[in-house]
């Protein structure tokens, strides 16, 4: 079967078992792995990597393009086969390693890894490892289910590791555009001005000389984690419609909106889908994870067409999908991260993006990565990328977590990695707060009124209040900004004593 | 004289005085200045507004390019016809009121400030009010000295205002290129691919009927306030100089590099005037401010052509400059603070930025705003635009301050305006750290070891010592991380007591 798949016949005899692949990676190499949020990551090589670092020193960079699906980052982690990871990961067993020191972790935002690499700013990627449907007769690489960095990996990388993986559907040819900046010194403007754009090629074009293995595997994508919406993300979603319908109403927006952005996750998600009971039509997304709520719109007849980097669905849905993936597959293209998250693309366009905060502060701060300031949750992702070029920048989250002990609205974040000046809107179930054209003092009285849990709104009101005594642009008593933080870390709770 | 000046002859009887003109302007009004730091600012105008402020109610909000010359700031404060300022300024009286609560800054990047004009996110526009050297006979306008937002102030506005300054040199005329992105849903590429490209028209195109009155001045622009390169500046310009040999040597830059940004003031300006003394050759400027150094870079061969949206010079380079314009203006043009700013264009450009920290943390953020975390310094500018696009991102400045009692570099900053994604280099007088692909924990090294000042780079590591032994992907104390600035706000200084 795998015959059909590799139709380039000089490459046949490149079929080797994921071991022998593996052996073209030595201890000390930078790797490029196929891999989006849990779509299309190599399957094969990087197990059989985890199970040789066993009985032989066996240290490499992994740069992907954002999380790897099938516990791989939990079996290199444990197999202590990471020395460095770049840019984004989410697994449990990496993230204590990283915490601990174990693992170099380079947190960036997801548009900008190739670029570094392509100028050897950082690099170089010794083996690229890239899954795919197919090889085309030409020794084209046809992505599956993510195109993440594959493109660049396989272009920059000295050897190709290519995994065909018999259980991604042939279907998804033609479902990707693989476009690459051209280099400076005259690069030129990348040509996209509307989601469904199509300006490059539906395969990585690679020099079918450096394609050193060929795997075949047939293990399948893992399901996503995302939960379905509760009432709290029920509200949250319904808030920012509410705040849509406005911008409609006041002529700033059709009822087409913009082009849309989701993050990866429950509330990001949620919002999307409140839109299937919206009065809004014809949407399209500029996105880079599709998840279910992309295919509840277009099922609803809401969503004309989405653009992004990987197709990430839970089980139910993805059983769903499949077979009707003929149907869908003219509504959809997946590009490069480069250009999924590209400022250039995101900013002409008007993108409404949606991204989820860990927490917020009275004056528009947000921490997406860091618990209590020190340790990593996932990584910044494509927020910044969006946030700073959308738009509308909107950031959601519930209002408070661990059962009430902390509260998502602070005096000042423990960590910023979206600043005051690339946050339009914050939103959560008690209600949303538009930054739009505020000063810091007046953004402190709506955030605190309309999105602070009731619990902590008068610990925030007297904090600010007593910080405003002392004057400021952006009014801080700066001994206990991070006292709420402290008080979490010594007693487990914000609550006051 | 200005006959000659007011081509388009129906607008010959527009000509009003200063009071008549600034009768448009009402209580409450919205209105867009010319201006782009001490550059090009309307000048009488402001001025009428200032002194009818002190017989009758009258608050505006005033959106400009940047800061404005000629202590206009400064009087429009102390008169109080400031309501809301946006997006930029740098006048202490201005500063003092902002900080007091009476003016509502709104600190923005400043690419970003006429998009959301455009998009009516803020605004409208009321009044527009710009500096002229001239008005073509189709009743184009040509601006002076800065672009800034002029072009969209004008085009946005229901009324324009404009001053004729007959000090401003005709010759200045074909200096401007006037680009402004399509309208959305079909936005188009910007055409910049080399500082060099002129993309739109010499002038700014208006309905003259707009034209609401004109007024005639001849105040000079006010000099710039940067300093002569210092032993320390110059110290920091060579360990960049040393940076940029080395990305020769390694072959990721040509001795030509990239398109250079150096933000406004002494440090920038001071790295700029370091390359006249280096190796490297027909470089570019694809910047915001064009300072002295942009011509002494000219004077001595360095420097091929030189893109921005204003000029502002000390009094001495001035009076050098202006009888030689006509030599200098074929390697110039001023656009636009969107286009010269444009996250699109710099990206593609792959900018080398360089711009001015007020202190950076251990793990590379950066504050560029606020003193203590709380008191309004300037703004945040242009850097945000620049560094977050940039191909290098450089941020400088002195290891102290305040005769040693502040450390610029400091456990954690106190206001973030760059997070650690968008930093790749950090300079002070005592080195460098290059931060480029590396995690939290290999910069702290780096930092504490190359930049902080001898005095404090114990206690840093310290600091960082015992956090590291509390774990995380960045190590912090959290309830000591903000203490150095506590112990500078109760006690005057970071030194232990």
């Amino acid at each position: 079967m795998h015959r059909e798949r590799i139709r380039q016949p000089s490459l046949l005899d490149k079929v080797v078992s994921a071991e022998e692949a593996a052996a073209h990676i030595r201890d000390g190499m930078t790797v490029g792995m196929s891999g989006f949020t849990r779509a299309g990551e190599a399957k094969a090589v990087p197990l059989a990597l985890a199970q040789r670092a066993k009985t032989e020193p066996l240290k490499i960079t992994l740069i992907t393009g954002a999380s790897l699906g099938n516990d791989l980052d939990k079996q290199l982690a444990e197999a202590h086969v990471l020395a460095r990871r770049i840019p984004f990961q989410s697994d449990p067993a990496l993230r204590k390693a990283i915490n601990a020191g174990e693992v170099m972790f380079v947190d960036q935002h997801l548009s900008e890894t190739v670029e570094m690499l392509r100028t050897r700013q950082m690099g170089p990627v010794d083996v690229a490892v890239i899954e795919a449907v197919a090889i085309t007769e030409q020794g084209g690489i046809i992505p599956t289910t993510s195109v993440g960095n594959s493109a660049s990996f396989a272009i920059l990388a000295e050897k190709v590791i290519v995994e065909i993986n018999l259980s991604q559907p042939t279907l998804l040819e033609g479902l990707h555009d693989i476009y690459i900046p051209t280099r400076r010194p005259v690069r030129h403007p990348i040509p996209v001005v509307a989601p469904e754009n199509r300006v490059g090629l539906p395969f990585i074009p690679v020099d079918p000389g450096k394609i050193a293995a060929i795997v075949v595997t047939s293990k399948l994508d893992s399901s996503s984690t995302v939960l379905p919406p509760d009432a709290e993300t029920r509200a949250i979603a319904g808030h920012l419609t509410e705040l849509l319908k406005h911008e409609v109403k006041l002529g700033r927006l059709t009822e087409t909106l913009q082009p849309l952005q989701a993050g990866i996750g429950t509330i990001a998600n949620a919002v999307m889908h409140g839109l299937i009971d919206s009065p809004f039509r014809n949407l399209t997304m500029y996105s880079e994870v599709l998840q279910d709520s992309t295919f509840d719109l277009f099922d609803a007849g809401k969503l004309d067409f989405a653009s992004g980097s990987s197709i990430t669905l839970s089980q139910a849905k993805y059983q769903a999908v499949l077979p009707e993936l003929a149907r869908y597959k003219p509504k959809l293209v997946l590009r490069p991260q480069e250009i999924s998250n590209h400022p250039e693309v995101i900013r002409r366009l008007g993108v409404i993006a949606v991204n989820t905060a860990l927490e917020f502060d009275i004056y528009g701060n947000i921490n997406s990565t860091h618990v209590g300031g020190t340790q990593m949750m996932n990584g910044i992702g494509g927020s910044g990328d969006f946030a700073r070029n959308a738009f509308l920048s909107v950031f959601v989250t519930k209002s408070v977590a661990k059962n009430g002990a902390i509260s998502s609205v602070v005096p000042m974040v423990s960590h910023v990695d979206h600043t005051e000046h690339d946050v339009d809107i914050v939103v959560t179930e008690q209600g949303l707060a538009d930054l739009r054209g505020l000063a810091p003092r007046e953004r402190a009285k709506l955030i605190i009124a309309n999105c602070a849990h009731p619990d902590y709104r008068d610990a925030l009101a007297d904090y600010h209040e007593r910080a405003l005594a002392r004057g400021g642009h952006t009014p801080h008593l700066i001994e206990e900004a991070l006292g709420w933080h402290a008080a979490l870390r010594e007693r487990g709770t914000m609550r006051r004593g």
